[in-house]
C-alpha cells in the first residue's frame, strides 16, 4: 500500500476569493510544494511558508503527515505541475503549472501527463494505492471539468462560505475561452482537463486508470476534486473497484455526495476525526474540509485502529511546524 | 538518519571501455534511473533494464535495497543529471545530464546545482545523512576532478581490470578541452566540477557542505568518487566530521585509500559483506566493488546488527529483479 500525493498549481487560484489555501493570494503557489514537504518530512524544507488559511486553519497536509507518523505508510509525491521548488522528492510525468482556466488552453500538458501517469501506475509494485491531491483553486477547475464531461454535480470549497457565484462566473468565462460547451468533452477526459482543468486532475485520473488496468486497488482520498478525477477515469472507460475516502467535514458540505459516488460507481468512505482543539476546531467550523489526501489518511488511520490518536498526533506535527499556532497545553492534554 | 542517493549521467560513460555499469554501452544511461528505482521500490518501474555488468555482475543498488529492506532506513533520491525517466521520486537541484569531459564545459549546471544542494541540506530535518552516488563513468570524471583540485590520488573502477591508460588519455583530453591545467581549480570546487566533472559530484559535494554547516553528521557511502566529493567539500572550506564508508572490495583495489582519507580528514569505515554465492561472487572477483551507496548501506547493516543477513536479502532482491540471475537453491540455502 502506498499513498500518492499529486501536487500542482493552477493560476486559477490567483483569482481573488477562489481559494483558502494560503494566508494570502501571493502565497498559494507555495502551498502544494509545502504540503508535499510536510507529508514527506513533517516540516517545510525549501518552502518559505507553512500553509494556513487566511483565518489560521492549518493545512490538511498536517493531518496526513500525522497519520503517516502513526501508521508508517509509504508515500510518493507526483509532480502535477508545481510552480515553486519543493524539498520533497517527486516523480515527473511531464505536468507543468496550469494557467488560469479563463485562458483558451490552460493545461496543454494534460494528455501527455495523463498517459505518463497511467504508464507509471501500471508499473508500480503496490497492490493498493491511496491517491490524493494538493492544488489550490482545484475545486473551481473541478467544477469546470465536471461540466465539460456533462456531469452536473457541484463542488465543495476550502472556504467556510463556498463562493459559488464567483466560481460560476469563472467557469462560464472558461467555457467561453475554450470554445467548448458543457458536455462537449464527455468520454474525452484528456480534452476536458486540457481545456478546462488544472494539471493535477489528469495525473490523478491517469494514475487511477493505470492502476485499475493493472488490478491495483485504488482509493481516491479527498473531496469533490477526487470525485472529478474519478469521473475522468470513468469517462476514460476505466472499470473496476474504486473508492472515495473523504472527511465528515467534506461530506457535510456536499449533500449530493452519495448520489455522485453512486453515479461514478464509487464506494464512499466517510471518516470523522472529531477534532475539538484549537486550531483544528477550524475544521469543525467548516474550513479546509479536505486536501492533501486527508480523507484517505483518516481511512487508513481508522483501518489501523489509530483514529483516536490522530488529533494529538496532528497537534504534535503542528507544534513542530509552527510552535505559536498550537496551544502547548492542548498538546500536553491530548498526548 | 536518511540515505541520499544522487543519481546522474555523463556522456563520458559512452566512451568504449570506461564503465561496467550496463550490459552494453547503449544501456548505461538507464543505469542510474534503474538504480534509483531499485533502492526505492525493490524493482525496476519505468526503466527498461535491470543493470548488470557485461559479465552479469548485479548492480550494487540491489545490495543497498537489501539493506533497506532489513533496516527500514529512509531514502531520498536527488536528481544529479538523469538522462532517462525514472519511476523513483527525485529532488530537483537543477542538475542536467553531463557532457563528455572531452568537451570544453561538460557540466554548466555544476555551480547552480552545488548551491541548490547545499541549501537543500541545510533545511533537511535529519541529524545524520549517508550520501551515495550512481553515475556510470564516474570514476573517470572523479580522476579529472581530483587532478583539477591538485590532488594526486588515483581512482578505482567498476571493471576487474582498471582501464587506467584509457582514463589517463581521456583526462588529458579533458584538460586540453577545458583550458585548465591540473591544480588550476584548487579551492574552486565548482570550477573543477564544471570544467572536468560529472553532474553528480557537485551535488554530493554541495549536500555535504550544507549538511556540515548545519551540524548534520555526514557519511559518504562509496569509493573514489565519494572521496572526490569529499575533496570538493574540503576545497569548498567545509570543516567538521566526515566519514567515508566503503566496501572491502573497493578498499582492496585502492592501496592509497587510507592515505587519501587522512589527507581529506575522513574517518574511513570499510565493511566486508563476505559474499560467496553466485552471482554475488562477482564482487569477490573484483567487479563493481561499490556504487549506489553500497558501502554506506553495509556500514548501516553492520551498525544495526544485520550484516550477516545481507547476502540472503540481496539474493532475495535479485530473485525478484531477475529470477534467472539467481540460483533458486542458493536463495533457499541462504535464507
Amino acid at each position: 500500500m502506498r499513498v500518492i500525493l499529486v501536487a500542482g498549481t493552477t493560476q486559477t487560484a490567483k483569482i481573488p476569493g477562489i481559494s483558502a489555501a494560503g494566508a494570502d493570494p501571493s502565497l498559494v503557489g507555495h502551498t502544494p510544494s509545502a504540503d508535499a514537504e510536510i507529508v514527506e518530512f513533517g516540516q517545510t524544507v525549501r518552502s518559505p511558508v507553512t500553509p494556513v488559511s487566511p483565518t489560521g486553519c492549518p493545512t490538511p497536509a498536517a493531518i496526513t503527515r500525522a497519520v503517516r507518523e502513526l501508521t508508517g505508510f509509504d508515500a510518493l509525491v507526483v509532480d502535477g505541475g508545481l510552480s515553486e521548488p519543493t524539498g520533497a522528492p517527486t516523480i515527473d510525468v511531464g505536468a507543468m503549472p496550469g494557467r488560469d482556466i479563463r485562458e483558451e488552453q490552460p493545461v496543454p500538458t494534460a494528455p501527455g501527463a495523463f498517459e505518463a501517469a497511467r504508464q507509471l501506475a501500471t508499473t508500480l509494485p503496490e497492490d493498493e494505492l491511496v491517491i490524493g491531491e494538493t492544488v489550490p483553486g482545484g475545486t473551481t477547475t473541478a467544477m469546470a471539468v465536471l461540466r465539460a464531461l456533462g456531469e452536473d454535480f457541484g463542488v465543495s470549497s476550502s472556504l467556510p462560505e463556498n463562493p459559488t457565484d464567483l466560481k460560476e462566473e469563472v467557469v462560464a468565462d472558461a467555457f467561453d475561452a475554450s470554445g467548448l460547451s458543457p458536455g462537449d468533452a464527455a468520454h474525452t477526459p484528456k480534452r476536458a482537463a486540457r481545456y478546462l482543468g488544472d494539471p493535477v486532475l489528469p495525473v490523478v485520473a491517469g494514475l487511477t486508470v493505470g492502476a485499475l488496468e493493472s488490478g491495483i486497488e485504488v482509493t481516491l482520498g479527498g473531496g469533490t476534486q477526487l470525485l472529478t478525477a474519478a469521473a475522468l477515469a470513468r469517462h476514460a472507460g476505466a472499470v473496476g473497484d474504486l473508492s472515495l475516502a473523504t472527511t465528515s467535514y467534506l461530506a457535510d458540505d456536499v449533500p449530493h455526495l452519495e448520489d455522485a459516488a453512486e453515479a461514478f460507481d464509487l464506494d464512499l468512505v466517510v471518516t470523522d476525526p472529531e477534532f475539538e482543539s484549537h486550531p483544528l476546531d477550524r475544521y469543525a467550523a467548516g474550513e479546509a474540509k479536505e486536501g492533501a489526501c486527508m480523507g484517505g489518511a483518516l481511512m487508513l488511520a481508522d483501518r489501523m485502529g489509530v483514529l483516536d490518536d490522530v488529533e494529538a498526533a496532528t497537534l504534535d506535527v503542528l507544534s513542530r511546524l509552527d510552535p505559536e499556532a498550537v496551544d502547548a497545553d492542548a498538546v500536553e492534554d491530548d498526548a
